[in-house]
This record gives C-alpha cells, sequence and structure tokens, in this order.
C-alpha cells in the first residue's frame, strides 16, 4: 500500500514527487513519459531561474533533480482509479497499485483539426511538434494552425528551416505574446487571421491545404502542417472525479492551508494543466504540484492518526 | 505613466517582471532589495530545477534572468498607494509614480519574540539570519526559537558550525519536514518543545536565555539566538486593499482566465508570500507572479479598449 501515487510526470507531477520526496512519504509515479508537454517545447524563455533553452533541457534538469531524491517513474498508462473504503486503486495496463491518496497530474495533449488529410498524414507532413519535425522542413512551404503563444513559438521556430510560412487562424488576431508577435513579422512569414483548415491534401506526403479565408476558400501549396490549436485534457482514467465542460479536473481553492487541489474525491488531488487552474504555465504548473502535496501530507497524516 | 508598477523583487516580484517584460507592457519594478526573503535562505532545495543552491544563489539566477530583459529595479521603501480615477500613484520615500495597474509582492519578513533583551542585543547575539551570521558562532553555544521548516533549516546550517545546539519550540512537536527533522538528530542537538523564550541577558554580547519549559523555568547558557518564529507580510504602505486577519492581502481565486490574483481594489492586484494563499513556497509565489501578470495584461487591454 503507498501513501500516495502520482499520475503524470510533467513539470507538476516532478514537482510534486520532489515534495513528496522531501516528506518522506511512500509513493510512485506513473506516467507515459517524462516532461510531458514541456518535452515537445523548442524554447522555454519563462521558467524563472533559466533565461533560455529548450523544453527538453529544462526537464533534463528536472529529472537530475528528482535523481538526488531516487525518485522512481513507472512508465505504463493508467487506465482507472477505482476507491473502495479509504483504499484507492490506481489500475495501468501493466499492473494494479493500492494507495491511500493520488494526484492526477497528467496534464494535457495537443487536440487535432478533424479536417480530412490530418489522421492519414500524421507523420507525413502533419506534425505536433516542431522541435522533432522542424529540421524535416528545411526549404519547404509550411504551415502553422493556430495563433497563440504555442503556434507563435512554432512559427518562429520553424522560420529558421523554411523557405515561407503561412499561418491559419481562427480568431480575427494573433493572440500570443506581443513580443512574439513583432519576432514573426518577417518577409517569409503570411498570416492569415479569421480563418480555418478545411482539408489536407497529398499523395505520399502534403502537398497542399485548402482553407477558409474570410468568406473565400483558397488553397496553398505546402509540404508540412503543424497543428498548434491547443490542448484537451488527459482524462480518460479518471472518470471517478469531477470535471468542467472543458474536462478540467475540478479543484478546490482555499485560503486556508492543506485545503486546496482536491478534487470531488476525498484522496484524490489534482494539479497542473490537466486541472481548471486557468493559467496553463510551466512555472503556475510546478506550484500546483507543490500545493498538492502539502494537501496530501495533511490528509494523510490525518488519516493516521483519526 | 506606467502600465504597470511591481512592489517587490522576491520570487513572486522577478517572475511577475520577467512577464511583464515578455507582455512588453512599459513597467517599473520598486523594492527595498532583489531577492526578498530568499536571500536569507541557508540552502533552497526544492525550487524545481536546481537541486541545491543557496537562496543567494537562486536570486543571482534569477537576476541574469531578468538582465536578459534590461528590467531596472529602483531600491526604494513604498510609503503608500493611492487611487484616483483608474490612476493610481505609487508614492515611495524617493518619489511619486503614476501607473495603471499594480502588482503587490512584497513578501513577509520576520516575526520578532518581543521578549526582553530581543532588541537590545540585535547583532550582538540576537539574529534573523544564520546564512549571514552562522559562521560567527563557530565553537559556541546557541538557540534557535521556532519548530517549522526556517528553524530547522537555521538549526541544521549552525550544527556545521556551533558546540550545543538547543531548539526551543512553543509547539508539542516540530512541525518541519521529517527529512530535516531526522537529519537534526545528532548528539550536540538538544530539543525543548512546549516551550518558550521569556528573557535574553547579557553583557556586552548576549550570554545566556531563559526559557519556560513545560511548566518550568529554566536557563541556558548560549552565545547566540537565532529567531525563527514566523513571517509577517509587508504591507505598511497597503492601507488601500482588503487584509484578512494575518495582515495578508486577500485575491481573487477563479476558474476563469485572467480573473485571478485580483485585490479588493480594480487595478491593483497581488501575488505571492504577502497574499492569502496559504502556500509559503518559492515554486508557488513564482507561479502567482505569473498569473497575476497575466490578469494585469488582461485588466489593461480591457481599459485601453473600454
Amino acid at each position: 500500500m503507498y501513501d500516495l501515487i502520482i499520475i503524470g510526470a510533467g513539470p507538476a507531477g516532478i514537482t510534486a514527487a520532489i515534495y513528496a520526496a522531501r516528506k518522506r512519504l511512500n509513493f510512485l509515479v506513473i506516467s507515459k513519459n517524462i516532461g510531458g508537454q514541456t518535452l515537445l517545447s523548442p524554447t522555454v524563455e519563462n521558467y524563472v531561474g533559466y533565461h533560455y533553452l529548450s523544453g527538453a533541457d529544462l526537464i533534463k534538469k528536472f529529472e537530475e533533480h528528482m535523481k538526488d531524491y531516487n525518485i522512481e517513474v513507472r512508465q505504463e498508462n493508467v487506465e482507472n482509479i477505482e476507491k473502495s473504503g479509504e483504499t484507492i486503486k490506481v489500475i495501468s495496463d501493466k499492473g494494479s497499485y493500492e494507495t491511500r491518496a493520488v494526484i492526477i497530474a497528467s496534464g494535457k495533449r495537443y487536440k487535432s483539426l478533424n479536417v480530412p488529410g490530418e489522421k492519414e498524414f500524421l507523420g507525413k507532413g502533419v506534425s505536433y511538434c516542431s522541435t522533432c519535425d522542424a529540421p524535416l522542413f528545411a526549404g519547404k512551404n509550411v504551415v502553422v494552425v493556430g495563433g497563440g503563444n504555442a503556434a507563435l513559438t512554432t512559427a518562429l521556430q520553424l522560420t529558421k528551416f523554411v523557405n515561407r510560412l503561412y499561418v491559419v487562424n481562427i480568431a480575427p488576431n494573433l493572440t500570443g505574446d506581443k513580443i512574439m508577435r513583432e519576432r514573426l513579422r518577417q518577409g517569409k512569414v503570411e498570416i492569415f487571421n479569421s480563418s480555418e483548415m478545411l482539408e489536407i491534401h497529398g499523395d505520399k506526403f502534403v502537398t497542399a491545404v485548402r482553407i477558409k479565408t474570410g468568406k473565400k476558400e483558397k488553397s496553398i501549396d505546402v509540404q508540412g502542417v503543424f497543428v498548434e490549436i491547443g490542448l484537451v485534457p488527459n482524462v480518460g482514467f479518471a472518470g471517478i472525479v469531477k470535471r468542467n465542460m472543458h474536462d478540467e479536473i475540478m479543484i478546490s481553492r482555499s485560503t486556508q492551508m492543506y485545503k486546496e487541489n482536491m478534487t470531488s474525491v476525498a484522496g484524490i488531488f489534482a494539479a497542473g494543466d490537466v486541472t481548471d487552474v486557468p493559467e496553463k504555465q510551466i512555472i503556475v504548473a510546478a506550484g500546483e504540484g507543490a500545493k498538492a502535496v502539502l494537501a496530501v501530507d495533511d490528509y494523510l497524516s490525518k488519516q493516521k492518526n483519526g
């Protein structure tokens, strides 16, 4: 029987793990990977204390920090959480674990466009990860779909490689940070606001996209499509806890110590991008991971004494 | 007229400054010092990504990060905040500044014991900063007052130097992290729980303390007294905003983007240890600084358009 199982090993889960280790809890981390979305981020410039590094490099620093405490991360897929009495069971594709408390920190994953061609050409021109795939598009024409910080970061990353870059943004204006919008003003970049993707064409690989811009339809010859239109929470296994209309796990806020980050089920806590905390930032998720462990530690100490 | 004035340059204020720079706001940071309480922390082991460094070294990393954005910190004491119409005036000992928004991130400061001898022997044996003063007590006997993480960190720091170490803790048990309580189990350390300080004696320097332990009074020969009994918010200038019973600034929580970290006065936001967010942790304060700027940026954009 564990004291705590942390599901997910992005910034929230890793911070929770480090705090749990310092509280000397008997705990386990279960996660598909170490790093979550941060792994896919080409550059992180706003994790205070590190001025410029890739998401993967930041995660390396986090992993080194975990090693100090010999924290074990089991790379498994969690499939369900059950509770009977005060015992919580976390069921993965490889096993089943009993625990007294859980922190769900499973983050989000990229939303797909749901347009014809998207699935067919995944890995054949369609990508959700410019860090992984940008160099493959050197000298080619590429479209980025989206208008927020993630889309702009991807677009800026791609400008270093591509011939022409198109941004297809459903909103009337780009919504990312001004500093990034300014950097993006380059001859090779063309921005279509109030526009949406209709279809992705290709043969073996992507050859063109059809978009609707304003009221007109238009075809653009591109060899790559980077989708950056937002994220959906990883909650397939978390039917046991209440979620909001965006499928984010609802957590408690409080001005009382130890009463934060609780879900609708006693003993199950949540932290980071998977929750209804609206600011999706690495530094915020890390703070939330710390808060969740303080609440868990108090919950466990009361169970023991009670 | 500034867009934003950030008061304080600890983890919350510095993070806010970096986020404000990335939003290209016209802003100013006013703070007594750069680092706040973190400067006084002998070791920080739970700021994720840096496994072991002094508070001062962590702040150096934060300062380097601010330099990337040419962020100016004016070392002044803020004395008052006034608001008339939509203009907010921040008044310091050196000047007066007009701004459209404010983030109060002025943190907390050490609480004093209020016992006879404490003021008289400040700097003559009485200290609130083991990082600064521990080496002065090599081979001496020292008492640490307190029982939480701050007190235990100070005590552990001191064990490297002193001959005998006493911990005087008002609670029935030490409340700091288990990992630190375990490290503190050493022959040279004696812990008095359910105990309080009555008086500090001395001549030119501290020579002894008188404590009440259980129902008995007792005198202990020591040359040093480190006070670690908690913190009070730096809000002397912030009479304009509502505070809770602990004098912490009350801020909004929300599941809606941009509606967090608001105080009772429109345009004035707050972040970090000075607020009623109960978890006083560097990583939490940093996250709160980021959240506050997201709310400020939205507030300003609505003022402009409205």
